[in-house]
């Protein structure tokens, strides 16, 4: 719903002067009380406006921003995520880089004998690894992975949106998907930058209703 | 505005019997008219139905997502940009993975003796390169790159939107932004995954109107 001019200006004048009445608002856009009429049955309708009966109209808070948001929370991270890529803590950072070239993957998740997760491997602690002076063959992931409990994960019913913030605030690339197992944390999945992006594409296709 | 159960259900009556009366969509529903009069003059009002008078009602096309479609195209890439970090075609694999640390980005662009934009070099592109036989520091970037014309670059005034929906389709981390300059195309900016997902954050916390 496109509002036009002047439901923006009666939007603005009733955040401003609640509770005011038609009358009053016709005044202030010095227009009818009957010309505005319709325009004021829209905004109530569409929730933006509440009308109390002899006592004015108030403003909601409701805006296209806020139905936005409700909507956003209903994109889930089942919907979005992909498969993950895992290695165990005693791969040679070598292995993890030929893993993350055959899985086309950006980041691995590293799980321990249990099978649960320990860390995680980015392209970023490759490289780092990779230019410095050790033998890449020598080094076990383990020694330059991030490390529970400083991993930020995330669950299936999560929103995307959750998730987004969270790889924003964390200045990560990916963060495993988990569900509990034994006491620790099982990985089901990878959510990236990129399954964020795809959700936003999707969003906007109106693929997502 | 949240649709409830009922308008969903006339909209896909509408969707699938258009034009189609009042009557006959009470009917379908086993409701009297009266009964939908509310919600028919919500959905119409809300721009999800037309109402042609002695013909009926007919469906716009106009849903949640196509407004959301709407707002999307509104985000410019020179709201949400970042400031480039660029390497000359002759610096080392080795000097541009320093370079990438200290500007802390995931991408580089390059650009040749005259300033303008040659190549794209990705942190794939110089792990590859790392655990190759070479020594970084004699392979010069120019040889790893992604070089022009197979470069996916955006405007300023391009939506962040479409900026996304090229990110995927090439399957990039990063896209120089650009203007013309000489003959060619000089790098002004950077769009990542992340300012993508900053961009999606920001619209689900209605900081975009």
């Amino acid at each position: 719903m496109e509002l036009n001019e002047r439901q923006r200006r009666i939007i603005a004048i009733v955040k401003e002067s609640a509770p005011i009445t038609g009358e009053q608002i016709a005044e202030k856009l010095d227009l009818t009380r009957a010309t505005l009429r319709p325009d004021l049955a829209i905004l109530t309708m569409a929730g933006f406006l509440e009308a109390r009966p002899r006592v004015g109209y108030f403003y909601t808070g409701q805006t296209l921003s806020s139905l936005f948001s409700e909507q956003m929370q209903k994109i889930k991270v089942k919907d979005y995520l992909s498969f993950p890529a895992v290695v165990k803590e005693s791969s040679s950072a070598y292995d993890a880089v030929c893993d993350m070239f055959k899985e086309d993957v950006g980041s691995l998740f590293v799980i321990n004998g249990k099978g649960l997760l320990s860390g995680v491997l980015s392209r970023k602690d490759l490289l780092r690894t990779a230019i410095g002076s050790q033998d890449m063959t020598q080094v076990p992931v383990s020694v330059i992975m991030s490390r529970m409990p400083n991993i930020t994960y995330c669950r299936n019913d999560d929103p995307v949106i959750s998730v987004a913030e969270l790889i924003i605030e964390k200045q990560v690339d990916a963060v495993p998907v988990v569900r509990d197992r034994n006491g620790g944390l099982e990985v089901i999945g990878r959510m990236t930058k990129t399954n964020i992006t795809k959700a936003f594409v999707a969003l906007a296709k109106g693929s997502i209703e």
